[in-house]
């Protein structure tokens, strides 16, 4: 098949590598019908993360089920299924409890920016659609495999509630969708730290009610006029940098909580401040399969579209340009097609 | 007035120092019934912490008031109070959101092993009992100073409910406090991390079903072993050393939460492991006055006896050797009377 792999930093190719195939009985092959770019994939694009070089890359996807193994029993072929990026059995211990992204059998969407992909756990991972989804739905679908129901995961981490006041800090494709999530559950305030135009007004129409533009202390002193120098209610942090997370801890209120979804790159959290402010920090790598049945239905009643991060589609053999889009900040994220 | 006070470490005296008076019109005057020694003392007494050589040192009693500012309206003359280490005026947006620990008028105990104590704040800090205390309560009442409203705190912070497991690392009297906390809010399995024959009886006695005496790696393996290799869900870390939060967060389950109250010293916390594992971290200085009501009423009716922990009674004036007697771990807390 042909897909997306990395050879080093900023050396995105699209190419023949072998097809992925059925590994162990609980394993399904889906045809990918859309994948698309994850700010993570930026790591290794910028040489923060180690490479294995000619490796596939993209963990996003949605498709339709080609294969099953012979032990799935309740995801058959011709699905149209979400492919959370971290696969689970959805039965052990730990995914019970919510914890999915711990799962016992964890495993990881390793081509989803190519034109097949392998899904560990199916039955565990995969949720399927209602039939054939319009493609009007597909972008909003493919959230769901990873950026939606991260920026979910980074409010609920935060405990927003309804009522309060909920800050972002970063306004990426996560971030956007943790301003769509505070606003879904019923946060009265949003507020996005934001300083890019065409960001700003996509964290309005997704209900951020005021726009922080301001960094760092200058950032932190804004919001506190905002909240009557009292703090944010809960805040999530959608970035993964150490200033990402010293503004989010800037601007919690005591006895909140700081939401984090940003892989952490040179992260030093400040435990005094945390101790002397009682500001909690929780979260982690999103538990997608555990967020799936709602989100799927928020998004196929039409009552969020989180597909609108997507302001740039491209074929998938173009996906050296998606990287380079976003890696340069041209695009907020990017659909790639078969 | 008679105090106990610190010149170097090491060096603590009871000695004479000018009586406390009201500053503020909010301020009170309380006569010392009974103080007693931190865990956190230890910390200047043994250098970790810069001292202001001949300062008086305690924050843990209770009293009667003595006099009370010009503006004190709800406590007066003659009243017995447990004094919260850290006072608040309970009425400012961080304590109606239950953070008084981050009071806009925070103030803190600074005679509480003398005769004589003030205390900032009196109406929003102090609580009065129904009336004079047996001598029984008094030792249980002085725990609600700090000691048990802090180990109450970490069980909360942790989100210890009931019918679930809880780790308690740390077998110092907050520590212990913990283990009662814990039971009390209703974890079916309470885990007592001590290698103290002494402190794990009390721990049992307070409501542990399981003792760890291993550390560090040996203990988390065991507290595996104990939970089915699943893990706390939910951990009291209740030292404030490195090696205790690691401790707690080796034990603690995928998306659960370490409650800590230690005052971390030299902690550096695992950010990629509590992302991978989404394990959080929530409390802090506690907010005494928020748990009060509550805690008064456990311990008046006989439902807690967190006067346990006191192991050594002194005079006052003998407050240099109860120094000693918590150093060198003779003692788990020491009571003094004035």
């Amino acid at each position: 098949m042909r897909a997306t792999t990395i050879h080093a930093p900023g050396d995105i190719r699209f190419e023949e590598v072998p097809d992925p195939r059925i590994e162990e009985p609980t394993d399904a092959i889906v045809k990918v019908v859309a994948g698309c770019i994850c700010g993570s994939d930026l790591w290794p694009y910028r040489g923060h993360n180690d490479i294995d070089p000619g490796s596939t890359i993209g963990h996003e996807c949605v498709g339709v089920v080609e294969e099953v193994g012979s032990d799935v029993r309740d995801i058959r072929t011709g699905d149209f299924v979400i492919v959370p990026f971290d696969h689970c059995d959805n039965t052990c211990a730990h995914c019970r409890a919510g914890a999915h992204s711990a799962c016992d059998e964890l495993g990881f969407t390793e081509s989803g920016q190519a034109e097949y992909s392998r899904v560990t756990q199916a039955d565990g991972s995969l949720v399927a659609t209602d039939g054939m989804p319009d493609d009007a739905l597909i972008p909003s679908l493919l959230t769901l495999s990873d950026v939606m129901a991260t920026g979910w995961h980074a409010a609920v981490a935060a405990g927003v509630r309804p009522g309060g006041t909920a800050v972002v800090v970063g306004d990426g494709a996560v971030g956007l969708c943790g301003v769509l999530a505070a606003a879904q559950l019923g946060a009265e305030r949003v507020i996005a730290m934001s300083r890019h135009e065409p960001r700003q007004e996509l964290a309005r129409r997704f209900g951020a009610t005021d726009i922080v533009a301001e960094r760092g202390k200058e950032g932190a002193e804004r919001v506190a006029e905002l909240t009557g120098g009292v703090g944010a209610d809960a805040v999530l942090e959608c970035v993964g940098t150490d200033q990402a997370m010293k503004t989010a801890f800037a601007v919690a209120r005591p006895g909140s909580t700081v939401g984090f979804v940003g892989v952490p790159h040179g992260v030093e959290l400040p435990v005094r401040r945390m101790f002397q402010r009682n500001v909690g920090l929780a979260g982690g790598m999103a538990p997608v399969r555990r967020y799936l049945p709602e989100l799927l239905d928020l998004v196929t009643s039409g009552t969020i579209e989180p597909g609108l991060v997507f302001d740039l589609t491209l074929p998938m053999e173009q996906s050296p340009e998606g990287y380079r889009a976003m890696d340069e900040r041209r695009a907020i994220k990017v659909l790639l097609q078969p």
